[in-house]
């Protein structure tokens, strides 16, 4: 069941989220709390897994990442879980999931270039033991990414 | 043209992806750097654009997020741009790609329940001029998901 | 919220579901009950909506119906919703859903033979405004047809 | 060969569909027959395997089932009857059919959540020899079901 | 209501259909027949609309229709029947069928070359208003052709 | 190479399909030649192999077959051509053909109901080795059915 | 009619088709012809239009044309030769065909970057009327390119 | 990393792709160099594989190819290496690339008729290992064909 948040957590979650390195000082003031009671419900959110790791959002292009593609790979159904598995271990894989709609993972890669991509669908991905069938498609243009959550 | 990191660079981007509010002294220590230099450092590469911000990851289940969908929208060619901007800026919508492909924009969206969703599919997305054909999966596995980079 | 059922309510689901037409003095002699707290029950659990209605299931191929057929309906998204209603109405239909997947209405059609459905699809069907497209399939075999619900 | 059925068998159903409890005495007063004829008639037509089964609908919704999906799945030509008699046996499938079309099984299924629907595919649908690629589609909103025939 | 064929009717059909200009006579005697009821019972079977015509099969590609295409044609479902009568008395199209499946005609089209079939697609079929998309496929080798029936 | 057809040979060949039993005198009598030419020309054409029978053509829904399918039969492609003259050996199957577009054979097929295309799908057809994937229509309408050709 | 091209005429090309520069001196050594003799025979190749033109042929990906993308551009049937016509000025498409199949062209861009790519598509193509649905795919690995053919 | 061209470069590339045949005396006289520059810059060219070959444009037709056809080969993914490189050798292969997208080879091909296309199909394709599914579509009108580039 998930937690029930009260307002003063859902505020602290905001700020959190435009700014990681925000103090507690500085959201107990625009909140009207003490620093150590701004540090509690955090710890508490931490604890509870609603907030799960502080991190730093980087521009994947302008460190060398040009291509973003997404995949759907096609498995036999037998082989799904351990394909998944598989893939979610590779490093040029940045997201792994299973939805509904054809027995397809969806799967999002980041390379550096079309040789490291070639590189990856041939002797990586196709090297799996049961994967049937292989779609990729290349970002074009990026409209909205999400670095926040609407609570 | 990107910026060229150096080896220094990198391990303070992966210190800080790892741990979003680790403070300075102690990357300092670990890279046997002063705070001073490490400070200017990452104040460097939020100039250059290479960190875009400091956020935190919210798990969104817990948070009410019951149901996370991926869309693909298909709409009339001339009307995709304006369709693309509109729906980057609607509340649910997590993310927004033009990708090679289909002439189909990819979308991520977070809801609290189906109520939420079919809501959002007519009264929100099918009420926007020019949109052709809506295809729509549910998330039932998460194998892997972003919370880094390898550089 | 759903009601939460107790054991009892249950077990008189079950009865019920096998035989709609079972007396409420045959339900109380195998739970233990008496017939006014088993009427009391069922009153109860009609009033919550629970049970919807009592009914018969009547064999569609034995009263003539020879030709069930499943269609999925492509119309455009904006009016996805004024068809979805016209059709409900259609007294060929037997059910029609909106799913996630591609913005399609799925319905179940039950007629006489080829005939009917030839003039329900070419007289009623594209006769709706808003339909871009219409797939239909006939069933060839039965091998579950819901008639109860695991509990 | 279809039973022929008179005005009087079609009136007694259609009474007998919109309300399965209705006592034998009261669909007498409306169609000017005895309670022993109307009984005799309602044996007739169970005998002749018209009238299969008196049931109670149960709105699956509020007794918990809070997911309700459609599923298409392929399997290899020479294993499709023996994986459709074992998901027949499966106390989640509602109804599976074989359709013209794709080599496909039409099959609706009906979970309580996400975590069982996703334990039923991995563990129950996927485990399955000869199923070859499995779509699904979630419910989003119900515009009929059936509860009658038009006769 | 169809015919009942009795079995000399059968065999009548199964020697016209293997030659269509065998003489009544001989009809006759190979089934023990005079000339007089033979011919009784093919003017009965024409008058019934059983026997549609007396033809012959020509070799399309011996006369020099060297290209034989399928083709699926979409359109607007309320221009579906308009479009397909136009087809019908095109003379390059050989047969025009409406299918379940898509909303899609099904078309047989017999042209001399690729010029006459790029000329038939672009100033005659393209022409038509209503048409949303042109599917079209060569034939390649013919393993069977229909010269009979099986009774 | 195809024969060069004269006038003559054209003229003949349109009145013979057409009526496959008018007589050589009356074609000589609308085309100003002597029975004994007409024989002359009509014997090369059977022999050129232009003429490749005469039939006649049965209403194939009047003698029992009430319904007519299309198939589309995908075959692991190094078994297509054994599967082809397999299933042109079917009684059941009116033609066979392979085309280009995807590696499936295309096959029409003529039963008297449900019960015997559903026989001959799952007994006869998905029997075959090499048989990937089915897919079938059912012909709702027929605007023009071939019994010609435009010379 | 096509020419047809005598062993000398083939060797001939086969000669150019390999080294566009080839002297022809150097042609009739090989050969055994005079110079004067080849180049009698190269012009009327070239006034046949069988020698459509001399050319060099440029590494593509050398001078900084990095992304090879084909494109699948769907339009309103009645659109499609003038919207070919449009795209064939481009200086961004390298090829442009319409195939059997679905009412399609086929079309083949070379641009710098995918900076380039998504402002050819948004820009240039989505702009063009008629064009309903737009699908690309990038070159990953070229494992023949044609610069001959087999006589 | 590509060779920077200076604008000299690329008007003599111009001027070999417009005619590869062109004296470099003439070349020299049009951009206002020696004879001597302008066959070191075209031998740097060579050098640095920016011109890969001098070539001449044969009508293809014209040679008696009247069939151009593109294929999509879809092959199990661990296969499609060799299978490239099989088809790559392949004389009536004219170009194999292997795209983003589906798991599959394009490729075209071009083959005298459709017999010698039946045969390349059945006799040479199909006896591939690997290969799960073919695609084929013939050309219909060639609206523009490669012959140069944009530098």
């Amino acid at each position: 069941m998930e937690k029930v948040l009260d307002e003063t957590d859902k505020k602290i979650l905001e700020l959190l989220i435009e700014d990681g390195r925000i103090s507690y000082t500085d959201i107990g003031k625009q909140l009207n709390l003490s620093r150590v009671s701004v540090r509690a419900r955090v710890n508490q959110l931490i604890e509870d897994g609603i907030i799960e790791k502080f991190s730093c959002v980087v521009n994947s292009e302008k460190v060398g990442k040009k291509v973003s593609a997404f995949f759907d790979v096609d498995c036999e159904p037998c082989d799904l879980v351990e394909v998944a598995e598989n893939l979610a271990n590779n490093p040029y894989v940045a997201s792994c999931y299973q939805m509904t709609g054809p027995s397809t993972l969806h799967m999002h890669v980041l390379v550096d270039d079309f040789t490291q991509l070639e590189s990856f669908v041939n002797n990586e991905l196709y090297a799996l033991k049961g994967i049937t069938r292989v779609d990729s498609q290349i970002l074009l243009r990026r409209f909205k990414s999400r670095t926040g959550l609407k609570l």
